[in-house]
């Protein structure tokens, strides 16, 4: 259902110095734009990598709190009937019109002139209850939980350029892991999951995720109740302001056998 | 003018095996949420950090196709004269009404059930003519153009985690870098710069991107004329269809003193 996910070419290798070494196959990730729909109203369109498209139509609406707490009836491919190879890019979230009409996501910042981080952090604390309370995790075993998001990351390994992100239990063990050109769509796409799953909210679970923990990143763990994130790269300032205000822990800027730990639940 | 682009925390690194090596101050960048307004209308929201903010609106209303053709006017922060703290957080470029109004950019998604790349290229042919025809680059001189874009990176060198682009010349010579925490705001400021100098189409110019080449990147560099684009990482599958459409040479996958040549003109 899900189409391909990487395409081969042909490609030059340029070596520094070197002569012409010709042309060879290359294996490429594939991104094609995915509609979203929430009761038959455009959500929005992200470029993404086929496949999982219903977990991340779920989880793109979840994160973004635009579900309000309505249960997903089903969750559908939008086909013309007449354009195969355009059947499987829309996607369509149904929860019996329980959920409120989605307004697209841009146009939520019309409403102010002025905008700033805090402002979009004090909105988000007005939505999202913080993490509930829970035993200090065992930050060792983190190290484990990267190891093992590495060795599972089929893209990557194929094609060189694709983010992952994964959810792991309090043991180390990671539970779920999900590749794709767009680092916030790999996110929906284990959130998705999680929620299909009936796994929401994910107490006693971590977020991994491949790149940087920007704003958006946070903000998604959070919305979903990940207890800690884990980034490979740094964050920025305001995902740790984030961080503290969900009570979170957030570890990243993972270099040469170590992390740093830049917010614990602090109560 | 623009703000901090750095903020320094406190962070508790944890080393593999290791015992507490304690607290220690930590360099993070910035990020903040810039809402871009053209003619007084929203056009978006994008979260970046801060400075070259109106390089940023520029760039961005341009390589959306928002301007149709229309000089820029002016450029000003909005403030609301109340809150310092937002009043740097909203640029409007203003073009005396000559822009055509725009639309957010999600509902253009709206007018079609069915999408896909093919259909977004084809769009994105419509409205853009081909890179004019030139003399093949010296791709040899790209291995000077990473280096020299490398050394330029002041906040990713303090932060660890801010994207980079570049607008370099044939003869390999860096002219313009800017770094932000997303990508296409990185883009965007380096676009916004050349169409405030009066320097598009970006003849005999070639874009630098530090991170992937997907659809987006492609697309802005297209917008903006550049001869030639230079990912750090690999292409999308989509991204080198769309260089082949653009006329354009496409390189990319740097590893191991080597890169991958993904397109060049064929005519």
């Amino acid at each position: 259902m899900a189409g391909r996910r990487t395409e081969t070419m042909l490609a030059r290798r340029m070596v520094a110095g070197g002569g012409d070494p010709g042309r060879r196959p290359d294996e490429l990730i594939i991104e094609e734009p995915l509609e979203v729909r929430l009761d038959g109203h455009l959500v929005g369109t992200t470029m993404r990598t086929p496949g999982h498209d219903f977990e991340l139509a779920v989880g793109l609406c979840f994160t973004d709190g635009l579900l309000g707490g309505a249960p997903v009836e089903s969750c559908r491919y939008c086909g013309t009937g007449t354009a195969v190879e355009t059947e499987f890019n829309v996607v369509s979230v149904d929860t019996g019109g329980r959920a409120p009409q989605p307004t697209p996501r841009l146009s939520t910042a019309s409403s102010s002139c002025g905008i700033c981080g805090s402002v979009q952090l004090d909105e988000l604390a007005d939505r999202l209850a913080p993490i509930a309370a829970h035993d200090p995790w065992d930050l060792d075993l983190l190290f484990g939980v990267v190891d093992a998001v590495g060795a599972a990351q089929e893209l990557f390994t194929r094609t060189g350029s694709v983010h992952a992100a994964a959810s792991f239990r309090r043991d180390g063990g990671v539970e779920l892991v999900r590749e794709d050109i767009g680092r916030h769509n790999a996110v929906d796409k284990v959130v998705g999951r999680l929620l299909l799953d009936g796994s929401l909210p994910a107490t006693g679970r971590g977020l991994f995720v491949s790149g940087r923990a920007s704003f958006e990143m946070v903000q998604k763990g959070w919305a979903a109740g990940f207890e800690l994130v884990l980034a490979i790269s740094a964050p920025s300032a305001l995902a740790v302001h984030t961080a503290q205000r969900a009570q979170m822990t957030l570890c990243g800027f993972l270099r040469d056998d170590a992390f740093n730990v830049y917010t614990t639940p602090d109560r």
